[in-house]
């Protein structure tokens, strides 16, 4: 049963805040920076935690090309992968929302967070973070996903409806 | 011994010219496109070969950050990656050069090939392929990297400095 309306409050997004969900993407993060290249280059690694090997799971690199969210709108449902992290890189950079819960048994409507990626940040969902599909802002627009590909199906649905969830950018 | 200066020719990158090498990773290539989050997304899958995972390698995603090469200039070597493919995503988009030969013995420097991704492309080296280090232009610029992370080194590098290999942007 709904009781009321909840409306999300939106945050910045930033490493620590969005650490139990997973990594934020964004330039000069990651480990110390080596210089390679004879001095052409300088390589920041592993900017966020890819974890798509699991259980015979393959690196994928796609593009998902969005449709902007009308705003404000009213969250339908969150999901989940156990199995792998799931990273997401508007290409080229624009702000976004994600709307996130921490891993563990379906969330309630107060264990929703929303944040604003900026322009020139990504993010990377750990292994079953729920989280809502990609809410494109402005005119859409295309991001690079990395995601564990596998023949199996690890995607787990949680509705939204009753919960009356909102939001607006 | 030196004969001569060998003067690369710059081709556009294109997906059929560069199949020998890897893919070209730009918007709308791939697998047909699903639909995907209430019809808010189109999702194309494989827009590259990611092949990380050998020998117990793990996906990496990683940043590259690039000065410009002056040019002309005289390519001092090519390297290759045996167990693992590497793709370069300039981030954001901007122009650079790809310098490479195909798998097997070291090239001769009639073997090079060099081609110019325009803004929006990506390339993806298959594993084995030989590939002068990042060349970016203009003002150089960041390039986000997937590539197979292991305890192992795979990198094995071969001098171009008797060939008098030269290249011009």
């Amino acid at each position: 049963m709904t009781v009321g309306q909840h409306w999300l409050t939106v945050e910045p997004l930033e490493a620590r805040a969005f650490a139990p969900f997973g990594d934020v993407i964004e330039a000069g993060r990651g480990a110390a920076p080596r210089t390679i290249n004879e001095g052409f280059a300088q390589r920041f690694d592993a900017l966020a935690r890819l974890d798509v090997g699991r259980d015979g799971g393959q690196a994928m690199l796609s593009l998902f090309r969005a449709k902007p969210r009308p705003m404000p709108f009213q969250l339908r449902l969150v999901e989940r992968h156990l199995r792998g992290s799931q990273a997401f890189i508007p290409y080229p950079p624009q702000r976004f929302l994600v709307v996130i819960a921490p891993p563990g048994p379906a969330p309630t409507r107060e264990q929703l967070r929303c944040f604003m990626a900026s322009e020139g940040q990504g993010v990377n969902y750990a292994a079953g973070t729920w989280h809502h599909p990609l809410i494109a802002l402005d005119d859409g627009g295309d991001f690079l996903v990395i995601d564990r590909h596998a023949d199996d199906d690890d995607c787990e649905e949680h509705s939204l409806l009753e919960a009356g969830v909102w939001v607006k950018a």
